[in-house]
């Protein structure tokens, strides 16, 4: 629970727009505008009225810059008053309802250490603790997803013990399993652990199994109690299904969380920013991004700006570990290293879980990442 | 609680997404790839091993349309079973993944009504529910807000005490008041609620109080039942902020939900779908959006599109109270009602509290509102 901050009414945080403004609007004026949206959201003379209001909350445009294509950059300096209250709030002041604006996008935040650590953002155990927890080997780590929904605990456990027996370091949940008939959350994880314990015996080391939790708040809450105390080692959260704050609560379980991005897409947020920097600020220890060359149509420049967005220094925070996911393979192994290096988690779904071998295709995969590893090294 | 659904197998939900396939890529193969990001996400052949799968989880490409620039209209079938267990899923099935390819925007959405009643969908008071609470006047419902944040609980309640002498029915919080320390959220409540009752003693009607909750889903959830308790008559959430299914989950506390627009508008969702449909289908008894005319650009045809979004039949749902925000005016009652009619609220913020006497500005804006509904009449 946030406490109010005693440097709350002088530290400020910084957001940057890239700003359209409407037709026949001067952008000094559309810029003025948007901080009066962003602080106290009624007419200066209101504010006026209240010197406490008047003399710390109104903020301040920083900076105009050119960008572009009849675009502008927009910094304001916004006052952390408001946005200390509660993650929500955050939020609500970096881009509430500067969203409402159809010619503004999020382009950058920064928010002073002061918040960050009042608020105990960031990952909990970020992307060295997920490595540890896997055996930190001196290469990516290698994940694939349990799926698709519809399927049986029992068969998902199948699954997961094959994908096991060929090396992979994390297996996730399909972000479509939630709580359907076919396989309840407490059926899966005891089955999948329970897979996992019988690979390891043969194995020597026990894959990361992080189940997906899903649904209205309490019942977000009290499936992720469930399935760490019935064996998952990390979970799996849509943020943007269930809400960021959602995320940063679910950081009191222990145990790393792994950030899908369904619905994140849907935003006229940065995707560095929005996968990068808020689901790293909101907790999420490794983040799942859609990645180049695969089913999505993004560029070797986007995922390149998420993944410095979930490693680079940001105040107190831990790295989140970058996952680049959504038609990666086997055969790119060598390639995603080459982008990504070794502090990355290579997610291969569909095909892993294609090959006749499941077994077979894992090691391959293991192997692959061990020789582009290797390759790196001078 | 969701329980599953006897006919999750055999009903089915449609989406309709304006598509722009990327370049080179026929409209029927991104048809056919955006149907299964949005069914199985895996290879047909990795479904094909699994008879349950293989039978009812396809779903279908229903329709392709020319859209008009370039763009299409996609409709897809897809099977509730996984979109049934919980309202999280909902939102996935109906735009996870697929909000991840860049050209593509959820423009419709049709949920059975085997869905909206298992799952215990839409408003619990709707409109009429609304308007009762408030005494049912024959007119719109007339609105405003107690803000800036930074105010105390004390001044923000002499702000109220004015505002409900003038007449106003509903009075909201800023979405920006959480629970900093000027004015945290029960002393906020107290002294509001006091102030709404001793105004109701001078003018015999009792102004509604839809105190803000935001944070962490818990925080969220414990704010709300505190604040019913302590008087909120209905609270404001911004669900784009706290979760779709936090707005879910809060209506269980018995009052009426509003649901405000910020962080919403961020997002590749149009407006009528994501507030007209999407907050109401997740428990919004009245739904806030930036009115023509106002701060935001938006066009007539939009917000004609939201309002009728949030009243028109829906299976089983009541209807939501269309309440256009953002630059509203007293000045403005007539036209607007001429637009909305007077199942409408009209949330009128800074305009009221910019007047040197709120309450004379309330209660001119109360008489506007009647004189625009008493020239309504044949």
């Amino acid at each position: 629970m946030l406490r109010p901050l005693p440097d709350a009414l002088t530290d400020t945080l910084t957001v940057d727009y890239r700003v359209v403004p409407p037709a026949g609007v001067p952008v000094e004026a559309f810029a003025d505008a948007l901080l009066l949206e962003q602080t106290i959201e009624t007419p200066r003379s209101v504010a006026a009225r209240y010197p406490f209001v008047e003399a710390h909350l109104g903020g301040a445009v920083e900076a105009i810059a050119l960008a572009g294509d009849g675009a502008y950059r927009v910094r304001l300096r916004l006052p952390t008053y408001t946005a200390a209250s509660d993650p929500a709030q955050l939020l609500n002041v970096v881009f509430g309802n500067a969203s409402l604006h159809a010619g503004v996008t999020l382009v950058g935040v920064d928010v002073p250490a002061s918040v960050l650590v009042a608020g105990d953002y960031g990952p909990a155990h970020g992307a060295d603790g997920l490595r540890r927890l896997c055996g930190a080997p001196a290469r990516p780590l290698v994940a694939s997803a349990l799926k698709p929904a519809g399927l049986t605990a029992h068969e998902l456990a199948d699954v997961a013990y094959r994908l096991a027996l060929g090396g992979c370091d994390v297996l996730k949940d399909d972000h479509y399993l939630a709580s359907q008939p076919t396989a309840p959350l407490a059926d899966r994880v005891v089955a999948v652990a329970g897979a996992l314990d019988a690979a390891a015996q043969q194995t020597g080391r026990r894959t990361v199994y992080a189940p997906n939790v899903s649904g209205t708040p309490d019942v977000v809450l009290s499936n992720a109690e469930q399935a760490v105390a019935l064996g998952a080692d990390a979970l799996l959260v849509a943020p943007m299904l269930v809400g960021l704050p959602t995320l940063h609560a679910l950081r009191r379980f222990g145990v790393p969380i792994l950030a899908h991005p369904a619905f994140a897409g849907a935003s006229r947020v940065a995707p560095d920013v929005m996968i990068g920097q808020l689901f790293r600020l909101f907790g999420a220890d490794a983040v799942i991004f859609a990645g180049h060359g695969g089913r999505f149509s993004v560029s070797l420049d986007e995922v390149r700006a998420i993944a410095d967005a979930a490693t680079r220094p940001m105040g107190p925070l831990r790295a989140a570990l970058p996952t680049p996911a959504g038609g990666m393979t086997r055969e790119r192994a060598a390639e995603l290293v080459g982008v990504y290096g070794t502090d990355a988690m290579l997610l291969v779904g569909g095909s892993l879980l294609d090959a006749p071998d499941l077994t077979a295709a894992a090691r391959d995969l293991v192997a692959a990442a061990e020789a582009a590893t290797a390759a790196l090294r001078p």
